[in-house]
């Protein structure tokens, strides 16, 4: 698979009312941009299935590749496989491949809350991953991931494994000056160049050796270095520090 | 104001991107715990007018009061404010107070990038704090804040400085057992008490003294009480390592 583009849906009351800190998000957002697949939006809900639902729809008008975190086990409040399938229009099964290593798991004697494991949206690929006997659920490009962190890591490690990403050309400038000094030329380049990003990001800690920094972000390195040097032509005078 | 919920939109490529670590929504997320303002959504969208109305029309639906993070200031990707107001159904205007505020700012000779800076939704009223320039604009329940986080942090306190939360009532257990050997006991619970929070979060280190934490939460203490007496009754034998 080759996403276009990617979304994530983070699912957990806890991550809402601060008794876990959130750490697949800051997560997932660095393994795709070292991958190379844009991520478009994301976003926390809680353990129920209308937002579960509302935001896994969200995200899959935006993105062809959808990840989410959490609501995944025995529990009551394990309802991601529900809403997804909701989500997708698809009845919730009982994945026989899956039941097997669920009983096997359990020792031959699932309980049903145990069975709960084996539910999956209708038409899911199982992508097992040597050590861990759980596999990733995936749907519709839809990626259904665990919420505890180590396990969120290893399996969303073997999805990005199958997945190609897109190269991003970076250059960064570091501005001596304020924001209000430069706006103007970078309106107008980024008006004259839409299909680049350029983004202009001020820190106001003098102890830094800059005042903004101006990050100019394309999958070519033409177009990019073509701003650059356009932005070292219109900047005031000794306006920018360096360029990387 | 005493907000009944509260959700989140965190505006920024940067952050979509790993350009820049996300700290202002786990911020966020402590803070409104701590004031027992209870957060329903977050949201991360790019520095896209579309993405920025649809995720606070969103926002507004689920909650009374909002928050953005980022998309303020004078360059062509600061657009949090067009955003609101186009969520909001109300025009931009030049605010009086903020224009002057604005010009004394840069010595009396602002440019017409840095007036950019004293537009706002129709309507709104500015929250100042000693100490920084630059206020807090609120307009119908949606509180504008800087990406910055230094910036963030303090315009946040001063909005929550204003605020009156609810009391929480947390209690936690401690399992020995998995979560499928205690999850027919929950079900029954959180069926017959709907309105008490019940989470059950699994963690897989061995080293850390117990398999499965299980969090109960209301907010008034006799239901949390309640529903922990009868996870002391219901569970196995022995399942129980501690209470908090």
């Amino acid at each position: 698979m080759k996403p276009i583009a990617s979304a994530a849906v983070i699912i957990g009351n806890e991550i809402l009312t601060a008794k876990v800190e959130e750490l697949n998000g800051a997560y997932l957002i660095r393994r795709l941009r070292e991958k190379g697949i844009p991520l478009r939006w994301m976003c926390i809900v809680p353990d129920e299935v209308d937002a579960i639902v509302e935001a896994v729809s969200t995200a899959r008008s935006k993105a062809d590749c959808v990840f989410t975190s959490g609501g995944i086990g025995p529990t009551h409040d394990d309802i991601t496989v529900r809403g997804v399938a909701l989500a997708l229009g698809r009845p919730v099964v009982r994945d026989p491949e899956l039941e097997r290593r669920v009983i096997h798991h359990y020792g031959g004697k699932a309980t049903p809350e145990a069975l709960r494991l084996a539910e999956v949206p209708e038409g899911t690929k199982l992508i097992w991953r040597d050590g861990i006997w759980y596999p990733v659920i995936h749907c519709s490009g839809v990626f259904l991931l665990p919420g505890v962190p180590q396990l969120f890591r290893l399996q969303l490690d073997s999805v990005l494994e199958s997945m190609e990403g897109a190269p991003v050309h970076l250059r960064s400038l570091y501005l001596g000056v304020g924001e209000t000094e430069v706006a103007h030329v970078l309106d107008q380049i980024a008006l004259a160049m839409p299909h680049v990003s350029i983004g202009s990001y001020p820190q106001f800690d003098s102890s830094i050796g800059y005042r903004v920094k101006v990050t100019v972000e394309y999958s070519r390195p033409e177009p990019v270095n073509d701003v650059i040097d356009q932005l070292m032509q219109k900047l005031p005078a000794g306006a920018v520090l360096r360029v990387e």
